[in-house]
């Protein structure tokens, strides 16, 4: 597998037409009319825009349906429900998440993803298994992608005694961030859940990653006890909360004191841009200083139906739900999908520049907004030099 | 062109392998193993799931820059800077409404629609441009595509002398429904604009179709001035209201009574769901009986830069924005994208059974539901017997 390319005649986020050298996996020269070398691979971009590799910081591989048929949504309304039916159908069907997960990987390559960040369940029940096969499929494809698991207590940390113990045995075996919860919501015991979370962290000297779907002032009191903690044990940098509803509460003030907070103290926000509940107002996170990234959640799976993988398409839902319009918004939101998750997860060296990972898309577009707004095929998708997806496929069969 | 066809082993709206035989236009039967014969050509639907001819059933086919090269949005965030900003494009750039409709109608089709209810600007600096623009390509594409046009005083009615006679000729000479927009928020005049829709919907004998984004308790003012109107004239049935923001207000008992006065005059709703302002809520205006379908709004225009026309893409933001996840629920979400604009429109014999219009679109897709979350490529595309489009593109070129 050749890992020294030349992408000739592309447009780096839309800029003048160059030429991208990468050696060893790594941008070494992006300028015009770089001269061919024998031990290098060449491309030809025809004037397609480069973006780099394309970031889905919020996903869980562990569960998709992918490729299992059509399964009709069977959960009721609330949080509780979904995470029952969850645990009832992933004994009723073979979920396996070995298969699962390497599915969503490839379709995911085929959107130009270089990046995953997922969450994966551990409780009692499943044990280490979803992690573990997450953990095999993160092996089986590291040369097409990159794959960060966070140990999430999906069941409830406190709620479900043992969930803390795999979740420290999963630290010890390769996952890379511990993982929370809804701490009143779901676990009903918020200092429980978060000392223990950052006791984890400590122990582990791991970064955490929380959902918190707890809209209004309880979320905003969750959010209170996790900017504490972060201050206490100075994580700044190190805590990220996903979702974070409780930022589009109607009162705006309010909001905004947290926002300021969570800039204090560096938390990066993960959004899914939901289009049904009240979200993190991105402009208000971009002025603030807040790091914003965004994935897709769940796609296909027993929690709702939708999602793709197309982190392109998330950077246009997260445009419509922000309402912006302006070029330079709707880059802001690719830059969400892009650098933000590299920033949240701490990836070092990304973007197009020389020095950076070979991490690169191709899209026809005109500009970095039309590409957004259009959502074209990949062209090529590039992994540390290694071509992993031409015209919207991953080249790895899927599973 | 054959208008006599049968297409062969599909699934009406993902039930039993069927076959159709359309004739003369018309769907003249929908069984198994239907007999081939002469004068009729054969198409293989090779399992897929057949859908009534999809509708757009709110755009501006007028004002789309579709072709134009991308043109970064540049009007500020009030609907007022919307509309100064497009009178001062519509002449710096040529927008030419013949040209530009088509190119939308084109993309249209490609994605399965087979009517389409346009607004179409009318004020004293255009004058009938715009009117006679589109229904110069509604004349042209008129064996492929339905066009329904409301004679739109974008600009406003009572603050801009000169429409409401240019919206009175336009309906002596073709247009279809009379349109609407904000009386009060725009317009400043709320019985002035209202009385004078109403008076003019008499004279010609035609529906009225809205546009109303005023928020809160100043869209309900309006709303109950309009559902005052439609009693008094007997409209019952014959007046749409587009958008509605006000019914997703806060105070959902006001919303609701809103609700039920709209079910008691038969007046309809138009949705985009737009992810960025509260909407409608779709399972309150089924549950309640008042018929709900959607549109595409402005696609790639001064307004916004997004939109391309795909009706089943409609229905999956429509969905996602209702938070539906049961198949039901997403079915009701294309429901609203087909049978819905139908009976708004008025239109007779819509859908797929025996004695309706022979608009058929075929997908791949196990179920109703999987064909909203994927939006696959539309196999093919059927207005009355005569096949428009094939494998996502239109058989008519772009201008």
């Amino acid at each position: 597998m050749n890992k020294n390319l030349i992408i000739r005649n592309v447009r780096p986020l839309g800029g003048d037409l160059s030429d991208i050298l990468i050696r060893e996996g790594r941008i070494v020269s992006i300028s015009s009319g770089i001269q061919t070398e024998e031990d290098v691979a060449v491309e030809d971009g025809d004037g397609a825009i480069a973006l780099p590799g394309l970031i889905e910081a919020h996903t869980h591989l562990d569960k998709s349906l992918l490729g299992m048929g059509w399964r009709p949504h069977q959960a009721g309304p609330s949080l509780k429900d979904k995470i029952d039916t969850e645990r009832r159908l992933k004994k009723e069907w073979d979920i396996d998440p070995v298969r699962q997960s390497a599915r969503q990987v490839v379709q995911s390559l085929g959107y130009g993803s270089t990046i995953i960040r997922s969450h994966v369940d551990v409780d009692p029940d499943i044990g280490l298994e979803g992690f573990q096969g997450v953990a095999e499929t993160r092996r089986e494809y590291r040369e097409a992608i990159d794959i960060q698991i966070v140990v999430f207590p999906q069941s409830g940390l406190m709620s479900c005694p043992g969930t803390l113990e795999l979740m420290d045995e999963a630290l010890e075996n390769g996952a890379d961030v511990i993982g929370g919860l809804d701490p009143c919501g779901i676990d009903r015991d918020p200092k429980g859940q978060l000392d223990a979370i950052f006791h984890l962290a400590e122990k582990h000297g791991k970064p955490i990653d929380i959902h918190l779907h707890e809209p209004d002032e309880l979320g905003a009191f969750s959010m209170e006890m996790i900017v504490e903690r972060t201050r206490a044990h100075g994580m700044q940098g190190k805590v990220v909360i996903s979702h974070a509803f409780c930022l589009g509460m109607a009162d705006r003030m309010r909001a905004h004191g947290l926002v300021e907070r969570l800039a204090d103290e560096n938390i990066a926000i993960v959004t899914v841009a939901t289009p049904s509940r009240p979200v993190p107002a991105a402009a208000e996170l971009r002025e603030a200083g807040v790091t914003l990234c965004a994935g897709s959640d769940g796609i296909r799976d027993t929690w709702a139906p939708y999602g793709n993988g197309d982190m392109l398409e998330r950077a246009m839902l997260l445009g419509l739900r922000n309402n912006f319009r302006n070029d330079s918004e709707i880059e802001y939101a690719l830059w969400a999908c892009t650098h933000g998750g590299a920033k949240m997860m701490g990836i070092p060296d990304y973007g197009l520049a020389e020095g950076c990972t070979g991490d690169v898309v191709l899209v026809e577009a005109e500009t970095v907004a039309q590409a957004v707004v259009d959502r074209p095929s990949r062209l090529l998708v590039v992994k540390r030099g290694l071509i992993v997806a031409r015209n919207g496929a991953a080249l790895i069969e899927t599973p």
